[in-house]
């Protein structure tokens, strides 16, 4: 873990505490301090220069400074690693009214990270019982007296051992039971599953016994070597994990595209593809043999030995969930959206052609409707939602987005196609969270000139999903565009200019960019983020009013999704994506669905929980409903029309112009 | 079912009741009378004259007849088919002395055949309670308010309509369940199934609680066509019947021959061959098609839909069960002989090869210890021994004898290798139960001509297992034998003489059969059938005094197998493989293995009777008991070396042989 270390900005008297090792822009970008930076923090446009006042800090390839100009402390903040406490000075000619600079950042929280406290208590032992079990016996050999078959001996012995017993038994163990027994001079090492191997649940089951399962059974002792691959399949990324079951430990993660892309972008179009010919089996087919790289690289990393790998937990949206198990996805997709099931019962994993042992099994997380999707049912789970007595908003932001309301009495879920704005679809020069994506932005409250920061510090693409959010906020609070989202033509800058797509903002000018040519966005661009932010906005609402409840009533919001990992809180309040509430009640939980894999791997209680949430949420279908119809329409602008729901970001907003535009006339 | 006709025959005045178109030589041997016949009933010695008094017979190709003979009423028996009652005259030429045939046939009755009890009761509803059920349902289609899956919808319906729930799902069927609602407008026939389609249990284990399984979704109501086939796997025969569930019915029937023949004869030779590289899964194969082969036939002669057959039963000794279902059999041979599995999970049929649809599951009949199989606890099922309350021998005869001693409360059970000598191997002339084989044998007493009936009525080819104990018997009634199974030469006749292996009895000659030399029955030959009829008799008595009991505490003595239906019960007496009981004490149970593979079909309370049949049998090991060794030593005599055990008998041996030496005095 690498330690904070504190940036204070002059003259604005400004710190920010980060990571050892963080880049200067970047803490800047984060303090709130605005440095102008076009090139994206490669280095190349030379904006970004700064005097390190003390402190230790390494600038590498600080091309555009003189020699004496680096020994005078100047240095390219892009190029520049922290490595202690610093105090910077930024040059007047980048230097901001310290006031304007004050409003702009109410806060520099932005929300808690969760440390899952389930899985500390489950490390610590409260409710470790995974569903997979190993068992050493030592096994009386047959005698004369007593040649009763190697299966029941061997029952009994689990019977005398370890009191199991009413075991059932995989038929694909007695292939190789007898010669392992005597091989192993009859010491061996059972594999018990006690997840549901054939059975199925729903809101109209009730829960049958769950007797264990006998899977299989290794030579000697191996009771120390007990893994399990946990699965995230997105729709855009896949994320594995390898656990160690014995510590509830993760060794090693690993994550792959979804190779399924090249056969559409969302699983819409996915699921176009599938009813080709032959369209299913490669889609299966593309998912599997990404999967077996992820275990190759998991396998590989950890050092653990592939065949004492024993199960498999995956999570996934439905769609997704029906592609990888080969089931058709086709009525998902039309009305009345019915999948062929939510409760699908384990599966032996090489039947779909992954690479593991014969004996293991997948488990798929249940779904509740066609678009709200297992993985939503594992991030409630890993976030512990549903065990509150409180009532929290589970948001999972994406090209389908995923609403969880409730609490540990009530749950309920709607999904709402969001549209790809924020995954870098629909917009002109939008791309996925790849190097070269805009991520970080900020603009110039008087003269309107952008930093820009990108992923990987190199010259811009493109805009990812978190960058336009950023980039529409301060468009906002700028002034550059009204809450209608059209231009402020009327500043009369070179940066706003008219394209083929009707008005648009320079981001980056071509000889800045990879691409040869400017980076922009369009007012078309901004009209589907504001479609995209409306509806995931109008389906909290709409859940909100369901509950005859009112956004003031959350005691939590959590977001989910490596996406929502780079959301900056206060950007996508500005926007109207978030609710305005204090930011202390944001919660970031990360990819919640991997969480809730891992967990229920690791817990037979909490793979309970998995089903029960399941079966509890109840699905608000809000495509056809006039309520959310008239709030999604109310939530096409920015922040929104109804500004009693935004008090205080409206106030910022207006109040910034003001400042603004006062300094503008200072400077003019 | 064919009409009951009698036949009188002159001058003895001695009747016997047979079926309308029976051959009359059989007809003369079921009465006791001899007629000299030497050509096994192919019409070509012309030995066996007879002259029909009244009566209506058909006489196909009397060849030896002259016009003039036939016209005076004159027929060869061996090619005259009974019409009607008949009175039949033997000429004098084959006359005995009456008295002598009195004592030669104490009784006609030849124990009963059993109706099964059992079957009526499930006929008549009392029971029946098919594992495998069909239930139509009318599925509410789903609407944008009701949209769940395809799977809880259809689970819905089954709750409401027919109130079962708690279901657990097969996973194949969800991926063709949404088309299959969709095209069939909602209304389907769901397939259930509760035997244990994953399960296990031993005698260590308790019951788990069954749930019921949904294998199969089919378009429309197809409840009227619900089928199940049952499979007796035997080691030479393989039978199979197609059962109508909804009717309990037998629709067709079949068998082959197990083609696994070609690789040894009985279980140990196929152990040994399945040692082999790749000697198992060839062993496999052919069973399998074989199988392949009889469920064609069944749906031939049904007219059934091979697609409405959903479920598969057998029962299998134990190494025929593990060959089929791919199972090394290894550790049955190598003392202390143990099977991989007694209890083994059902299986998906066309895992195995077996050409069904992919939901149909092959259940197993479990078994009791390696000799002692599945076969045997089908039979003891199907013939209701584990529910009466007086005592029962069950007995299989065959290379490897099986026996079953108890009642309602307790089952002992051992295994006896008795060698080939009752299924035509270890003797000279030995050969399969097949057309040309000699299976009725009466023996004239004084001049000690054969009166010889094959299988098919054609020359003779060999000699079949039931055939031999009637030879043996007729031998030593006769005299021809001493009870030590040593030739009388003294008798001074032709057919008695010395051969390259010791004395023989020659039962045909060269010219009078198929095979261009005599055929005869050695010494050797009688000595193994004594070690054979002695292992299963020693097996008997033992098992008896295991329990404290003695033979005239056996309230029944069952006979099983397809074999056992053509023992002549007195003969059978009278060499000592069978204990000397009042003839009313035998039942003839048929195949008894497809019965009770038949029964558990029809009634899950049967197939838990099976499950608790063979949990409850204890295994008696003899082959290394030195009782055991003691009875098997004292039975190498005819009947026995006690001579108390066989009282009547060997009375009625004496008396015979002193009436046919008068006889033969009053004839010299």
């Amino acid at each position: 873990m690498k330690e904070d270390v504190k940036v204070c900005f002059y003259p604005y008297e400004k710190d920010v505490v980060v990571k050892r090792g963080e880049n200067l822009l970047r803490a800047a970008l984060e303090a709130g301090i605005h440095i102008n930076a076009s090139c994206g923090g490669e280095g190349h446009c030379g904006k970004c220069r700064v005097v390190i006042k003390s402190g230790e800090a390494e600038c590498k390839e600080c091309r555009k400074l003189t020699p004496q100009e680096l020994a005078s402390g100047y240095r390219q903040a892009c190029r520049t690693t922290i490595l202690s406490d610093l105090e910077v000075f930024i040059p007047p000619e980048s230097q901001l009214d310290k006031k304007v600079l004050e409003r702009r950042k109410a806060s520099t929280s932005s929300g808690r990270h969760i440390s899952s406290q389930l899985l500390e208590k489950l490390v610590s032992g409260a409710w470790y019982n995974p569903a997979l079990r190993k068992h050493f016996l030592e096994i009386d050999p047959p005698t004369p007296q007593d040649n009763t078959s190697d299966l029941a001996r061997l029952l009994r012995s689990l019977k005398r051992q370890c009191n199991i017993e009413n075991v059932s038994v995989d038929f694909l163990l007695l292939k190789k039971l007898s010669p392992i027994l005597r091989e192993a001079n009859w010491k061996v090492t059972v594999i018990l599953v006690q997840t549901r191997v054939e059975s199925q649940l729903g809101k109209y089951q009730l829960r049958g016994s769950r007797r264990p399962k006998l899977i299989s059974v290794e030579p000697g002792d191996t009771t120390d070597k007990h893994y399990s691959v946990v699965l995230d399949i997105g729709t855009t990324s896949l994320w594995g994990q390898l656990l160690d079951l014995n510590r509830g430990e993760t060794l090693a993660e690993s994550s792959e595209y979804n190779p399924q892309i090249s056969c559409g972008d969302d699983v819409i179009t996915r699921i176009i593809y599938s009813q080709k010919s032959g369209g299913l089996k490669k889609l299966q087919d593309l998912v599997v043999s990404a999967i077996n790289t992820i275990i190759d690289d998991l396998v590989k990393k950890s050092g653990v030995e592939r065949k004492f790998i024993s199960h498999l937990t995956a999570a996934g949206n439905t769609v997704m969930s029906h592609i990888l198990l080969g089931l058709d996805p086709r009525y998902i997709r039309e009305s009345p959206y019915t999948p062929v099931a939510n409760f699908i019962p384990p599966v032996r994993a090489i039947r779909l052609g992954l690479e593991v042992e014969d004996f293991v099994y997948l488990y798929t997380f249940p779904s509740v409707a066609s678009y709200v999707g297992g993985d939503i049912v594992s991030g409630v789970l890993g976030s512990g939602v549903y065990q509150r007595k409180d009532l929290t908003l589970y948001i999972d932001i994406g090209t389908n987005g995923e609403i969880v309301l409730g609490n540990a009495d009530w749950l309920l879920t709607a999904s709402c196609s969001a549209g790809p704005a924020f995954e870098g679809g629909g917009v002109k020069f939008g791309m996925r969270a790849t190097e070269g994506a805009i991520e970080g932005f900020d603009i110039h409250p008087t003269t309107f000139e952008p930093m820009i920061l990108t992923i990987g510090m190199v010259k811009p693409k493109g805009i990812c999903g978190s960058g336009i959010i950023n980039i529409v906020a301060e468009l906002l609070e700028a002034g550059v565009i009204s809450p209608n989202g059209k231009f402020n033509v009327e500043l009369n800058m070179p940066r706003i200019r008219k394209g083929p797509d009707g008005f648009e903002y320079v981001l980056a000018w071509k000889e800045e960019t990879q691409i040869e040519e400017d980076i922009t966005i369009t007012e078309a661009d901004i009209d589907n983020v504001m479609r995209a932010k409306a509806a995931m906005f109008a389906g909290c609402h709409s859940l909100l009013e369901k509950a005859n409840l009112a956004f003031p009533d959350l005691s939590q919001v959590v977001i989910a999704g490596a996406f929502g990992d780079y959301i900056d809180l206060e950007k996508a309040i500005t926007i109207g994506l978030l609710p305005e509430l204090p930011l202390d009640k944001f919660v970031f939980i990360g990819n919640g669905s991997l969480l809730g894999a891992k967990l229920i791997s690791l817990s037979n209680e909490l793979l309970d929980d998995g089903e029960r949430i399941a079966s509890k949420m109840t699905n608000v279908e809000l495509s056809e409903d006039l309520s959310f119809m008239e709030k999604y329409i109310a939530a096409l602008f920015l922040p929104h029309t109804d500004a009693e729901l935004f008090p205080a970001t409206i106030q910022r907003i207006n109040g910034f112009k003001k400042a603004s535009r006062a300094e503008a006339g200072r400077l003019s």
